[in-house]
Protein backbone atom coordinates (compact mmCIF):
# COMPACT_ATOMS: atom_id res chain seq x y z
CA UNK A 1 0.00 0.00 0.00
CA UNK A 2 1.69 3.20 -0.87
CA UNK A 3 -1.30 6.50 -0.82
CA UNK A 4 0.17 8.92 -2.84
CA UNK A 5 -0.03 12.34 -0.96
CA UNK A 6 -2.74 14.84 -1.55
CA UNK A 7 -2.03 16.99 -4.25
CA UNK A 8 -3.98 20.51 -3.79
CA UNK A 9 -4.04 21.17 -7.70
CA UNK A 10 -7.37 19.27 -8.21
CA UNK A 11 -10.48 20.93 -9.45
CA UNK A 12 -12.81 20.39 -5.99
CA UNK A 13 -9.98 22.36 -4.56
CA UNK A 14 -9.93 24.39 -6.77
CA UNK A 15 -14.27 25.06 -6.18
CA UNK A 16 -13.50 25.35 -2.50
CA UNK A 17 -11.41 28.50 -3.01
CA UNK A 18 -13.53 30.20 -5.73
CA UNK A 19 -11.32 29.65 -8.20
CA UNK A 20 -13.93 27.78 -10.44
CA UNK A 21 -17.49 28.05 -10.26
CA UNK A 22 -19.72 25.12 -8.87
CA UNK A 23 -23.88 24.89 -8.67
CA UNK A 24 -23.50 24.76 -5.04
CA UNK A 25 -26.19 23.17 -3.09
CA UNK A 26 -25.18 22.98 0.94
CA UNK A 27 -22.57 24.24 3.13
CA UNK A 28 -21.36 23.77 6.61
CA UNK A 29 -18.64 24.47 8.43
CA UNK A 30 -17.10 21.39 7.38
CA UNK A 31 -18.29 20.51 4.28
CA UNK A 32 -19.40 21.59 0.59
CA UNK A 33 -21.93 20.24 -1.40
CA UNK A 34 -22.83 20.86 -5.43
CA UNK A 35 -23.87 19.03 -8.92
CA UNK A 36 -21.32 16.79 -10.43
CA UNK A 37 -21.23 17.97 -13.99
CA UNK A 38 -21.05 14.98 -15.57
CA UNK A 39 -23.90 13.24 -14.05
CA UNK A 40 -24.54 9.35 -14.34
CA UNK A 41 -28.34 10.70 -13.50
CA UNK A 42 -30.72 13.33 -13.31
CA UNK A 43 -29.95 15.66 -10.08
CA UNK A 44 -26.84 13.56 -9.20
CA UNK A 45 -24.58 15.57 -6.80
CA UNK A 46 -21.20 15.39 -4.95
CA UNK A 47 -20.19 16.24 -0.76
CA UNK A 48 -16.60 17.29 -0.03
CA UNK A 49 -14.77 17.79 3.17
CA UNK A 50 -13.90 21.35 3.29
CA UNK A 51 -10.02 20.10 5.13
CA UNK A 52 -8.77 18.53 2.45
CA UNK A 53 -7.74 15.19 1.56
CA UNK A 54 -6.85 12.85 -1.06
CA UNK A 55 -9.91 9.75 -0.25
CA UNK A 56 -11.13 7.89 2.55
CA UNK A 57 -7.17 6.24 3.18
CA UNK A 58 -6.33 9.83 4.43
CA UNK A 59 -8.67 11.57 5.61
CA UNK A 60 -9.54 12.62 9.43
CA UNK A 61 -12.38 10.55 10.93
CA UNK A 62 -13.79 13.84 12.10
CA UNK A 63 -14.05 14.97 8.56
CA UNK A 64 -15.17 12.07 7.19
CA UNK A 65 -17.99 12.17 9.93
CA UNK A 66 -19.05 15.50 8.80
CA UNK A 67 -18.81 14.27 4.68
CA UNK A 68 -21.47 11.17 5.99
CA UNK A 69 -23.84 13.66 7.86
CA UNK A 70 -24.14 15.72 4.86
CA UNK A 71 -24.23 13.00 2.86
CA UNK A 72 -27.51 11.87 4.36
CA UNK A 73 -29.14 15.39 4.29
CA UNK A 74 -28.20 15.79 0.59
CA UNK A 75 -29.70 11.69 -0.14
CA UNK A 76 -32.78 13.11 1.44
CA UNK A 77 -33.17 16.16 -0.28
CA UNK A 78 -32.57 14.79 -3.28
CA UNK A 79 -35.32 11.82 -3.17
CA UNK A 80 -37.35 14.55 -1.97
CA UNK A 81 -36.65 16.89 -5.45
CA UNK A 82 -36.75 14.36 -7.53
CA UNK A 83 -39.25 12.17 -5.71
CA UNK A 84 -36.80 9.13 -6.54
CA UNK A 85 -37.50 5.68 -6.04
CA UNK A 86 -33.78 5.56 -4.19
CA UNK A 87 -30.45 6.98 -4.41
CA UNK A 88 -27.03 5.22 -4.93
CA UNK A 89 -23.98 6.78 -3.08
CA UNK A 90 -20.62 6.01 -4.12
CA UNK A 91 -17.29 6.94 -3.26
CA UNK A 92 -13.89 5.95 -5.32
CA UNK A 93 -10.25 5.75 -3.77
CA UNK A 94 -7.70 5.45 -6.06
CA UNK A 95 -7.69 5.45 -10.21
CA UNK A 96 -8.53 1.69 -10.01
CA UNK A 97 -11.25 2.39 -7.54
CA UNK A 98 -12.56 4.37 -10.49
CA UNK A 99 -11.46 7.80 -8.94
CA UNK A 100 -10.81 10.79 -11.29
CA UNK A 101 -10.52 13.91 -9.48
CA UNK A 102 -7.45 13.37 -6.03
CA UNK A 103 -9.95 15.20 -3.88
CA UNK A 104 -12.24 13.32 -1.37
CA UNK A 105 -16.06 13.20 -2.84
CA UNK A 106 -18.88 11.25 -2.33
CA UNK A 107 -21.74 10.41 -5.17
CA UNK A 108 -24.81 10.95 -4.46
CA UNK A 109 -27.11 9.72 -7.51
CA UNK A 110 -31.01 9.54 -6.99
CA UNK A 111 -32.46 6.61 -8.79
CA UNK A 112 -35.73 5.91 -10.76
CA UNK A 113 -37.54 2.40 -11.33
CA UNK A 114 -35.95 0.94 -14.53
CA UNK A 115 -33.74 3.76 -15.15
CA UNK A 116 -29.91 2.65 -15.21
CA UNK A 117 -27.22 4.44 -14.26
CA UNK A 118 -25.57 6.37 -17.85
CA UNK A 119 -22.14 5.59 -18.58
CA UNK A 120 -18.92 8.14 -16.98
CA UNK A 121 -18.46 9.83 -20.83
CA UNK A 122 -16.97 12.46 -19.86
CA UNK A 123 -19.88 14.18 -21.54
CA UNK A 124 -20.51 17.65 -19.36
CA UNK A 125 -24.47 18.65 -18.56
CA UNK A 126 -25.97 21.84 -20.17
CA UNK A 127 -25.25 24.50 -17.21
CA UNK A 128 -29.30 25.13 -17.28
CA UNK A 129 -29.90 21.96 -16.78
CA UNK A 130 -27.64 21.90 -13.92
CA UNK A 131 -29.02 25.06 -12.67
CA UNK A 132 -32.72 23.86 -12.58
CA UNK A 133 -31.66 20.64 -10.45
CA UNK A 134 -29.27 22.86 -8.22
CA UNK A 135 -32.19 24.86 -7.46
CA UNK A 136 -34.85 21.92 -6.95
CA UNK A 137 -32.36 19.84 -4.62
CA UNK A 138 -31.43 23.63 -2.91
CA UNK A 139 -35.51 23.89 -1.78
CA UNK A 140 -35.85 20.43 -0.78
CA UNK A 141 -32.96 21.30 1.68
CA UNK A 142 -34.31 24.25 2.83
CA UNK A 143 -38.18 22.64 3.31
CA UNK A 144 -36.36 19.50 4.97
CA UNK B 1 -40.99 10.58 -0.83
CA UNK B 2 -42.47 7.51 0.48
CA UNK B 3 -39.84 5.84 2.94
CA UNK B 4 -40.72 1.96 3.73
CA UNK B 5 -40.08 1.30 7.38
CA UNK B 6 -37.53 -0.93 8.83
CA UNK B 7 -38.18 -4.77 8.87
CA UNK B 8 -36.28 -6.90 11.22
CA UNK B 9 -36.98 -10.03 9.33
CA UNK B 10 -33.33 -9.68 6.89
CA UNK B 11 -30.44 -11.61 6.60
CA UNK B 12 -28.08 -8.78 8.41
CA UNK B 13 -30.54 -8.74 11.90
CA UNK B 14 -30.24 -12.21 11.32
CA UNK B 15 -26.20 -12.28 11.53
CA UNK B 16 -26.61 -9.42 14.48
CA UNK B 17 -28.67 -11.77 16.27
CA UNK B 18 -26.55 -14.87 16.02
CA UNK B 19 -29.19 -16.74 13.77
CA UNK B 20 -27.24 -16.81 10.67
CA UNK B 21 -23.48 -16.93 10.54
CA UNK B 22 -21.38 -14.82 8.77
CA UNK B 23 -17.28 -14.31 8.44
CA UNK B 24 -16.79 -11.50 10.80
CA UNK B 25 -14.08 -8.78 10.31
CA UNK B 26 -14.31 -6.51 13.00
CA UNK B 27 -16.57 -5.27 15.50
CA UNK B 28 -17.38 -1.88 18.12
CA UNK B 29 -20.15 -0.64 20.17
CA UNK B 30 -21.76 0.30 16.91
CA UNK B 31 -20.79 -1.42 14.28
CA UNK B 32 -19.96 -5.05 12.66
CA UNK B 33 -17.56 -5.62 9.52
CA UNK B 34 -17.81 -9.46 7.94
CA UNK B 35 -17.44 -11.14 4.01
CA UNK B 36 -20.11 -10.47 1.10
CA UNK B 37 -20.69 -13.76 0.48
CA UNK B 38 -21.97 -12.58 -3.14
CA UNK B 39 -18.55 -10.66 -3.83
CA UNK B 40 -18.20 -8.45 -6.98
CA UNK B 41 -14.26 -9.07 -6.45
CA UNK B 42 -11.61 -10.86 -3.96
CA UNK B 43 -12.02 -9.16 -0.59
CA UNK B 44 -15.53 -7.46 -1.22
CA UNK B 45 -16.76 -6.46 2.35
CA UNK B 46 -19.62 -4.74 4.33
CA UNK B 47 -19.74 -2.75 7.44
CA UNK B 48 -23.29 -2.48 8.81
CA UNK B 49 -24.32 -0.34 12.45
CA UNK B 50 -25.56 -2.39 15.47
CA UNK B 51 -28.79 -0.14 15.58
CA UNK B 52 -30.98 -1.30 13.16
CA UNK B 53 -32.01 1.32 10.16
CA UNK B 54 -33.55 0.39 6.46
CA UNK B 55 -30.65 2.45 5.16
CA UNK B 56 -29.33 5.92 4.83
CA UNK B 57 -32.53 7.64 4.70
CA UNK B 58 -33.25 6.44 8.06
CA UNK B 59 -30.07 6.05 10.16
CA UNK B 60 -29.66 8.15 13.21
CA UNK B 61 -26.59 10.44 11.88
CA UNK B 62 -24.39 8.95 15.32
CA UNK B 63 -24.93 5.40 13.55
CA UNK B 64 -24.09 6.68 10.43
CA UNK B 65 -20.59 8.71 11.27
CA UNK B 66 -19.55 5.10 13.25
CA UNK B 67 -20.10 3.26 10.23
CA UNK B 68 -18.45 5.25 8.17
CA UNK B 69 -15.42 5.54 10.65
CA UNK B 70 -15.16 1.45 10.63
CA UNK B 71 -15.31 1.88 6.42
CA UNK B 72 -12.44 4.09 6.91
CA UNK B 73 -10.84 1.36 8.83
CA UNK B 74 -11.92 -1.60 6.84
CA UNK B 75 -11.25 0.19 3.95
CA UNK B 76 -7.12 0.70 4.80
CA UNK B 77 -6.98 -2.77 5.97
CA UNK B 78 -8.51 -4.27 2.52
CA UNK B 79 -5.72 -2.09 0.97
CA UNK B 80 -3.26 -3.88 3.18
CA UNK B 81 -4.25 -7.03 2.77
CA UNK B 82 -4.69 -7.38 -0.74
CA UNK B 83 -1.89 -4.77 -2.00
CA UNK B 84 -5.04 -3.18 -3.36
CA UNK B 85 -4.37 -0.89 -6.27
CA UNK B 86 -7.80 0.89 -4.82
CA UNK B 87 -11.03 0.76 -3.27
CA UNK B 88 -14.69 0.61 -4.18
CA UNK B 89 -17.22 1.93 -1.94
CA UNK B 90 -20.95 2.03 -2.04
CA UNK B 91 -24.18 2.24 -0.46
CA UNK B 92 -27.34 1.56 -1.78
CA UNK B 93 -30.89 2.90 -0.29
CA UNK B 94 -34.20 1.18 -2.05
CA UNK B 95 -34.35 -1.24 -4.64
CA UNK B 96 -33.96 1.79 -7.50
CA UNK B 97 -31.01 2.18 -5.69
CA UNK B 98 -29.52 -0.93 -6.15
CA UNK B 99 -30.36 -2.14 -2.36
CA UNK B 100 -31.10 -6.18 -2.17
CA UNK B 101 -31.38 -6.26 1.90
CA UNK B 102 -33.11 -3.66 3.55
CA UNK B 103 -30.62 -3.37 6.36
CA UNK B 104 -27.70 -0.46 6.22
CA UNK B 105 -25.08 -1.63 4.64
CA UNK B 106 -21.67 -0.02 3.10
CA UNK B 107 -19.55 -2.10 -0.12
CA UNK B 108 -15.72 -2.29 0.46
CA UNK B 109 -14.81 -3.34 -2.49
CA UNK B 110 -10.70 -3.80 -3.27
CA UNK B 111 -9.95 -3.03 -6.57
CA UNK B 112 -6.76 -3.82 -8.99
CA UNK B 113 -5.35 -1.95 -12.10
CA UNK B 114 -7.43 -3.81 -15.00
CA UNK B 115 -9.68 -5.26 -13.05
CA UNK B 116 -13.58 -4.72 -13.49
CA UNK B 117 -15.90 -5.43 -10.58
CA UNK B 118 -17.97 -8.65 -11.39
CA UNK B 119 -21.44 -8.73 -11.98
CA UNK B 120 -23.87 -8.99 -9.02
CA UNK B 121 -25.10 -12.60 -10.32
CA UNK B 122 -26.25 -14.12 -7.00
CA UNK B 123 -23.45 -16.29 -7.22
CA UNK B 124 -22.17 -17.74 -3.73
CA UNK B 125 -18.39 -17.39 -2.97
CA UNK B 126 -16.58 -20.91 -2.28
CA UNK B 127 -16.60 -20.52 1.84
CA UNK B 128 -12.98 -21.30 2.28
CA UNK B 129 -11.74 -18.46 -0.07
CA UNK B 130 -14.57 -16.15 1.74
CA UNK B 131 -12.24 -17.71 5.11
CA UNK B 132 -9.12 -17.26 3.30
CA UNK B 133 -10.05 -13.49 2.77
CA UNK B 134 -11.73 -12.60 5.88
CA UNK B 135 -8.51 -13.90 7.78
CA UNK B 136 -6.13 -11.70 5.62
CA UNK B 137 -8.43 -8.74 6.52
CA UNK B 138 -8.47 -9.27 10.48
CA UNK B 139 -4.44 -9.97 9.70
CA UNK B 140 -4.49 -6.41 8.51
CA UNK B 141 -6.86 -4.73 10.89
CA UNK B 142 -5.25 -6.29 13.66
CA UNK B 143 -1.80 -4.83 12.24
CA UNK B 144 -3.30 -0.75 11.32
Amino acid sequence: MSQPAYDPDNVFAKILRGDMPAHKLYEDADTFAFMDIMPRGDGHCLVIPKTPSRNILDVEPASLSAVAATTQKVARAVMKAFSADGVTVQQFNEAAGGQVVFYLHVHIIPRFDGVSLKPHTGQMEDQAVLAANAEKIRAALGSA
